[in-house]
């Protein structure tokens, strides 16, 4: 098993991009089309607890507008073709908190990369006066 | 690309049910064991933000006893043989917060499964109040 195969990384970055473009527009398609169309999907968010493709869509036809948020860090880590794990630490622009998301890729017959799980959090304590900036 | 092989699941709820146990226990040796000793692991926890083994092993050996905590749901999906996401939905029994933790598990060559990335949050808004029972 290859781990971090640059041509790897980069087909998972290009997911990763695509789907932070999509936050900042609130592109629900894209949103969409990223996660996998399965039951089986999970996305613990901020303030849900989301199971099944259905529930992450009716999550998203009810948001007007993400809080806007500065990226602070991105770790992708891959496993053989067909796996990713892709970590981003955030900063929200509008109140300061640090935030932090992870997502899983797999690489799915036919439909290629989806995300199946993906996990958003803001970091407890977090607030503008204890931020570090740079 | 089987998902859900049940030889596979039954393999990564083992690793799983290990990892909780050690979790009651403060056992951190086996906590340690279960992550990938390699500087590209990632743990979100609650209040940490850690890239690297040696992080995430000071941070353990920081910790005199995690927050007692009740699983209200567990939901793992594998990816092929080598491939597995654990989602753990609890509620802390002293304060009644409700929490989520996903792994991203991978069977590595030599050393087998082993976490490779992990993010722990609380909901956010979750105080005993609004907790649904059952």
């Amino acid at each position: 098993m290859q781990i971090d195969d640059p041509a790897v990384t980069t087909e998972a970055r290009a997911v990763f991009d695509r789907y932070e473009r999509a936050i900042a527009e609130n592109d629900t398609a894209v949103l969409d089309d990223s996660f996998w169309a399965d039951p089986r999907t999970v996305r613990f968010g901020t303030t849900e607890i989301l199971y099944g493709i259905e529930a992450i869509r009716a999550f998203r036809a009810g948001i007007a507008r993400y809080a806007p948020r500065a990226t602070r860090r991105v770790h992708i880590t891959t496993f053989g073709r067909d796996f990713a794990c892709t970590h981003l630490e955030y900063q929200r622009t509008d109140s300061g908190l640090i935030g932090r998301e992870t997502k899983i890729m797999v690489r799915l017959p036919e439909v290629g990369w989806k995300v199946v799980s993906a996990h958003v959090s803001l970091l407890a304590g977090s607030d503008p006066g204890r931020v570090q900036k740079g």
